[in-house]
């Protein structure tokens, strides 16, 4: 019997899905910090809780180290992310698009909620003393993640360094160091 | 000067947004739980959050006080919600559509997550001994909520009894005495 | 050679497509109400027409015993509808979501149309002596239905008694009765 | 005070919406069928029952003389419709677009129903010796409606005869008469 | 294995995607303009280009004749068209819906831009003494093509001549006439 | 008389709608290459050309000086960008989402044509000695454009340097020129 797609994956039999289709554990655990510059993002989107298929949501846990734990500037290419702090203290931001290019920020403490917007840069940041710990919801059931020096210094291949020199205004020695930095980190 | 409107609702100045218009403060704060069937949900959606206008997401907190705290059946008509646990049990569940009815439940513990697709019924219910916190995605800046008893028995004006005694199977008596009841909780 | 698939439903090599894949027959035909307390639904959706793929509509007939023929208390999760009384007469109705819960109801002549919002618990009655017939258009090749008194009392498995005691405010015997009718019924 | 616009239309305070902001009457009566080629469509939208607004959907009542009553060849530029015939014969049809440009045509007698997929030019004809009547369905709650003969011979300004005539290979003479048929007809 | 499809289109393991998917060549050449009234539209979608599936958008080159090259009156049905002229003059427009059947034309120089909106009829016509090239980018990977002469004279099979000569007001002749030049033309 | 919008622009009344109103000119004129690292964007979207509102697309040209004009790495937020060489040669590209990083990259001569996927970073770049020319469609009205360094380094106010130094494992100093050279250059 051939399997049924729905947006390139299987669509389980009706007759046959259970309460564990729409159902997934584990987002009490909090993520490795000690590597990814100290943040660890748990992302439950449709990979991993089938049952969210076309229905345009996904739920996320992040963690950070204490101490400057970062998740970077990236991006979410599908999705708008509301995020919430659960525990310590994070400075997050995002920034407009051109010409403005306005910096929105804000320092969170427990309780505080922020949004950024689909397809916009945006970070978190615990500069605090203890870990931080952060929920957020995202408009998409599959957000994607562009994480910036990744994509732009850690493509497979390279991004050429005239190309990466001339946008950052650096000289091509420093874009090749980068370049080698990040091609190590993915 | 005449106000823009996107939705409905009036879109600021590019020029004047804040950062403020981006942020909500209060959801680390128990909602009270002595009242609505000892639970109580904190919906950060388009009219708390301004910002969050024509971006599809909202964040909920709801509590759940111990022994039998209940957030009764009800239905988002605009969203599909995704829950996870922060502290105590839940029971939870859905009923899928017509002819099949089907119940998918579970028991959620700390870091569990459930899928509630749009428009079907569902409810969450703490039969612990202790309090329990959940927080959730959902997919519309403006899920809109259905609680199925106070529509269907507690509607302004009321719904005929005729109707109601009918497709509950109840006796007339039964029907007033129930809309009465739930004319007084709204 | 394998199916393709669209919405998880086969779709036709256009080579072979037919005027027949455009095309259902029967709406003349009054359907049963001697059962489902007086109303039949017969709804051309996708499973029944083919050719509605993709194409966000579906239409209904619905037949009204006399004397008291209801079309209970539903939602379609995926849908709005808009009806138009062909035959006698009906008391029609939905109700808004909270905090307001507003009754908007009308009794509905030959000719008469209304509009009933997609997610929101509608209801139409015959309370005449002569049967009525309506047709309705679905902003949805498959709408869905979730009715809501075999939802919440009927569903398989039954939902938990102490959950529907609470939430109807009734004791836990005559939700017991009430299961024990829905359950028949479905 | 500024009133609020949705869709470029009033969305009226909710505190004052009423039933008849969602109820339309008069589509019992059958339009008149003695111009317009012998048809006459009355299509409840948006202008008509305000509270279709954002919902997706309108309904429409086409009534068609006796002997050649015809809806001619037209497109609804946002709305698949589908359509079932109350009363009476009809001959209908909608053609795919290039290259195949297939005719997909049924009779249609009473309940029988047919889709007309969004942007294809499609027709009804009453070739009965009795009036027949149709409701349909629209999956837009502003279709549009581009009835072909008369936006190509028929626009105000008129389009060029040179290129009316080069696209339907008729002399310019013959051009200038349908021009002025047309126009007229308007 | 199966082939997983997305949109009813085989949608490639991401392992084996290449730069290639998302490459086409050969929008430089000059379509062959000396048949179909003098144009030739090379239309970049998905059928050509697989990578464009999901993404909605589409890129077309026109090709006009000297001397009333000719793309003649059409539709996308799914798709809004903006176009820009490359070199030579055209005369473009496009007509509203009824009841207005309004021309909004326009006599386009190198550098000018026009909007064509989504299922509205438009053509494009160069009664210039020099070949004339656009470009158009379209709102879906898969516009679609209604060519209203060819659909309405040149199906397959042929569309009722009662129902065209009565449509737009020629005698039966003529239409046979035009039926038998069309369905060459296919 | 208060103005109706649509999408929080003013929607013009339809009677004094004109053919100018879906017109823009000037695409053929090249844009000056002397600034912005060797490359100038037209972009014909809804706030140059308001015909295009809720429409779905745009249109722009994209000029690029010789022997290294860069149009830098960038992300459209709200579309996907389908591009075509009109003059010259381009290298360009776009990387994928994690955990891949993947780059797909292409030399593009005349006639070629490229996809960017919505939410990419992505870039073009002329490496010939002669000046390139690029038409391109974009999926919006209203695409956005995010451009990473200007948006990283040289937003307003900055970014602190704590998050950009471990982002992009760069010491403060090197962070700060750069915060220095971008803040300068918007």
């Amino acid at each position: 019997m051939n399997a049924v797609f729905v947006n390139g994956l299987v669509c389980k039999n009706p007759k046959y899905v259970k309460p564990e289709d729409f159902f997934f554990s584990g987002l009490d655990k909090a993520g490795d910090t000690s590597k990814n510059l100290g943040s660890n993002v748990t992302l439950v989107n449709v990979d991993r809780l089938a049952g969210l298929n076309t229905l345009g949501i996904s739920l996320a846990r992040i963690d950070f180290a204490p101490k400057n734990g970062l998740n970077p500037p990236h991006i979410h290419p599908r999705a708008t992310e509301v995020l919430t702090v659960m525990e310590g203290t994070l400075y997050v931001g995002f920034v407009t698009s051109a010409p403005e290019f306005k910096l929105f920020s804000k320092v969170l403490n427990k309780g505080d909620v922020f949004v950024f917007p689909q397809g916009l840069i945006h970070f978190q940041f615990n500069f605090g003393a203890v870990p931080a710990v952060a929920f957020a919801g995202l408009s998409s059931q599959n957000p994607g993640l562009v994480t910036v020096a990744n994509t732009v210094f850690g493509s497979n291949p390279p991004i050429s360094d005239d190309v990466l020199a001339k946008a950052f205004q650096l000289d091509k020695k420093t874009v090749d160091w980068l370049q080698a930095q990040f091609s190590n980190s993915n």
